[in-house]
């Protein structure tokens, strides 16, 4: 049986995943990454739910040691720092859509684009490839 | 502009959904439900990653009044309750895997069956099939 200590309970795969990014702050901090390709601390800090400057930082530096995102000094600006998912961090954009995909369909209110679970549900591969290839690009 | 309250911050599809299910006890719970098929509270109280009895009570709750799970009597024992996916859980099985699959390939030491991976990989659509139909029927 897999050893149970406070940072590794079981072997599970969906455990061992949100035991890095099974809370809130982290799953919308990646979406920002991941699907708005936000780059900067204060483009993340400013997104619309109003996380607080030391959450973000807190969950950056987790993700980070998880080696699901790096860190390098902005080309802009070499005082400040410019955050980018890995390839681990990159293979999350399915997780993401699909969460996308669900809440768009079940909530009636929601901003997301008319097109966008008719798209998805259609070419789901393509739609990751195409988020997949705008961060590797970027 | 999304209204934001407390309970809805944003019109995002991703946080409408987090707002739900977004910690990792409840996602733990899902998996349970959606891939595990557990039914009732002392086999979601068993798990591994030994969830506490009110935490499980009230995330139960709170999926309930989110119209993800439903209650009904046992009827192996008219005094206890079981806990099923509603469609609008069911929905949320490629959610879970998607999770699974991106722990499985990361973590070197996963309980993962060796052929999750590939077989979901080849074969996604009918992954997510044979679990929801599974849900469906039991």
């Amino acid at each position: 049986m897999a050893r149970k200590t406070a940072m590794r309970r079981t072997g599970c795969p969906i455990n061992f995943g949100l035991e890095i990014f099974g809370d809130r702050w982290t799953l919308l901090i990646l979406r920002d990454l991941l699907l708005q390709n936000k780059r900067r601390f204060q483009e993340l800090l400013n997104s619309d739910e109003g996380i607080a400057t030391n959450i973000l930082a807190d969950r950056l530096k987790r993700l980070e040691a998880a080696g699901v995102i790096d860190r390098s000094s902005d080309p802009a600006d070499g005082r400040k720092v410019i955050y980018r998912a890995t390839e681990k961090g990159v293979a999350l954009v399915p997780v993401l859509l699909e969460i996308a995909a669900w809440g768009a369909t079940h909530d009636a209110k929601t901003d997301a684009p008319a097109d966008f679970v008719p798209g998805f549900k259609a070419d789901r591969a393509g739609t990751i490839a195409a988020f997949t290839a705008r961060l590797r690009d970027d």
